[in-house]
């Protein structure tokens, strides 16, 4: 056999092995949402910040700050390629052409990610990004992947070669039992990839996507990713996420302003994106006080987003609010987004399918399973549930609530503050999942 | 990434990806009995002929004729080469430095395979050897391995690249849970592979072998496969086999002379080798009469290999025959190698383990244990019963009898005979097993 010297030098030698290959390597949402801020939102200053939420990992030893900052540094160099631009412009995203504007895609081409801040604290890393929105924002999915999968490294790094092909030989059988399972009985659940910022690495990311791509057909909808989207030739899945609401609200001068910035963002999104991105996310001030409230035209969009409540009582409550409202729930879609995994979809597939028009966003246990594949049954690998969310907009605390108390963040009196204005009603305790 | 093109050019369009890449690609011990006919029985003519013993499987459909005459035309252009020679000439064998001596080596340099007979009938393959046995008789194991190859490449032929990889991933994963239990405990049963003649594929045996080697530490006692005992400086297992001691008795004259073929045998197998390699096979006309008239001297000899019989059954026979003699069975050997897999080598381990040296030899379920890895559940790679036995010696039939009536091969009038002249104690009727 000739060896390839080039490539063994390469390998053995390569300054940087990136985490992080592309600016289109995040959740297409955050395209979409970028855009939408730098429309309207351009000049207000926000504040980002890392978050370990499983405090009993210490994250500080197991990624080694300068690693990071040698990563988080190289996603500094990245731009937007020429090629991958010209499939912003050209491809059809929820069957639209030219969702994204010529004026936002030349702005894009001259985008960097502004510095970052880096430290320590109690074992945890601290990490916080602040500046103009649109400078900020597309840092939270690079930064999540980026410590994920170094983290991941540290776990490779104390494996023998043949423990590492182990290793990888059970994740993917793993991986295939999975997927043997959707496609048993025909259910043909429509399922997509959720998984970049919890990811074990971009390249097991990339294997996970293209071999449901491959085996499960049109059941396999697409990815959130919009880096293998285009990559792949995949739909590019996603709408929008909490940050806006959160924004929105922690920018509301006034206790009435605040209660109805969920509903203006609502508006200012159909008035951006037309008719065809039109997904809710009731839940970041409780999904119960969401739908009741909500103006007469919100029953006119396509579905919700299911996130921190209790799916199947999440699921029931916009089915009867679609009817209460009149409209025919056959033509809604609710996407299930929160901790699934082969077991749940299917049992809500059972539950809600032919009802609804369900979908099923699938995260951590996609693309980060590899608990029990461990070689010498270390925890290393077992997924953590890292976050990187808006804590403040121009100097005022960001808030979310959620269906869920446990999610709820901000500082303890903004909470108070909130709850006092949206209430609690159907906000339950349950543990948080990854 | 720079793509080796010299390499991606060669694999798509090689002219033939051996099966069998050297003449040390085969069992140790049929180059020690190679060196003992040479030595003993130059001029004797045999015939060896294939047999798959699963007929429900019509391996004509499978193996293609024209690719299985290129692979045996390629094994006949195979030459040993100098290293090969020089490691044979240099190595250490059971603590033994020069067991082959220079003037075997020296006819060794010019060997070459000699033709065959390839045909099909009743959609089985028939393949016949035929010439001196010093010709002939290393054809066995090369047969063997190539046509299970091919049987395994038409079976991977059918599968999808994620279909392959899920596959291997599959049998990674039983390989490395059967390495864990053999772990667990510190119970270290000595295994060696003795999976040569039905492995999966070659490059499968060198991976399992090479694992085993790394993982295992001193509980992997070696292979008896002297290729990959050369190439990973493995120790080469193995002895000898039921072609010495059924040639020998169908060359004797008289019932007496057929009696006596099997200590025959003995004696000249310790006059060529010596003390280092005394392991006798007990079985070929069964145990109960060999160990009941076996000669004084027998019982100095190290031990015994287990093959046909209960093993249970055959362990606690010889046992009790060492101890009768006045032995003592805590120096004696026990090598296991009938259908082994881990369950049954830590049975018994914990059955022998302590009273004698037990040892195993892991044959076809370490080598190619690929049942319900297939991706679509398939039987293309359960593994089949292929043997390659001697047929006849200088024109007269070749007879086993073997400690289970089903395993005995020859014609049914001389199996008759040769029953008549051993007797028929202690032999059963069990299934044969893979």
């Amino acid at each position: 056999m000739i060896i390839n010297l080039a490539q063994r030098a390469h390998n053995r030698n390569w300054e940087l092995d990136p985490a992080v290959r592309s600016l289109l390597d995040t959740d297409f949402y955050k395209l979409l949402m970028l855009q939408f801020i730098w429309r309207h939102f351009r000049e207000t200053k926000v504040g980002f910040a890392f978050l370990n939420r499983t405090r009993a990992v210490r994250l500080a030893g197991e990624v080694d700050a300068t690693e990071l900052r040698r990563q988080l540094d190289y996603a500094r160099t990245l731009r937007f390629r020429r090629s991958e631009l010209i499939w912003l412009a050209g491809n059809t995203f929820y069957g639209q052409r030219g969702i994204f504007a010529p004026d936002f895609l030349a702005w894009l081409e001259e985008f960097s990610l502004p510095p970052y801040e880096l430290g320590e604290a109690d074992g945890q890393l601290t990490l916080r990004f602040s500046g103009r929105w649109t400078d900020v924002t597309l840092w939270e999915i690079y930064a999540l992947s980026i410590v994920n999968e170094l983290r991941t490294r540290h776990a490779l790094a104390r494996l023998s070669e043949f423990e590492l092909d182990i290793l990888y030989a059970r994740a993917k059988a793993r991986l295939w039992s999975k997927i043997e399972r959707l496609r048993e009985g025909g259910a043909c659940a429509p399922v997509a990839d959720f998984g970049t910022r919890r990811r074990h690495s971009f390249l097991w990311q990339e294997y996970v996507v293209t071999a449901m791509a491959t085996e499960l057909g049109a059941c396999f909808t697409g990815t959130s990713n919009a880096f293998l989207a285009f990559k792949h030739d995949l739909e590019a899945i996603g709408t929008n996420a909490h940050e806006l609401p959160m924004a929105m609200a922690a920018l509301a001068d006034t206790d009435a302003a605040l209660k109805q910035a969920q509903y203006r963002l609502l508006d200012l999104w159909r008035e951006t994106y037309g008719g065809n991105l039109l997904i809710m996310l009731p839940d970041t001030y409780g999904t119960t006080q969401f739908l009741r409230d909500a103006p007469e035209w919100a029953a006119d969009w396509t579905g919700i987003r299911v996130d921190s409540k209790d799916p199947v009582m999440a699921g029931e409550e916009y089915i009867a609010w679609v009817e209460f409202r009149g409209r025919d729930p056959g033509t809604k879609r609710i996407l299930f987004s929160d901790g699934l995994d082969v077991d749940e979809i299917l049992r809500l597939r059972a539950h809600f399918g032919g009802r609804v028009l369900d979908a099923y966003g699938w995260g951590t246990l996609l693309t980060n399973d590899f608990r029990d594949c461990h070689p010498r049954n270390l925890p290393d690998l077992e997924p953590i549930s890292l976050v990187c969310k808006l804590a403040e907009v121009e100097g005022r605390p960001a808030v979310k609530l959620s269906d869920n108390y446990l999610k709820a963040t901000g500082p303890a009196e903004e909470v108070a503050r909130y709850r006092a204005v949206f209430g609690t009603a159907g906000v339950a305790n349950i543990p948080v999942r990854v």
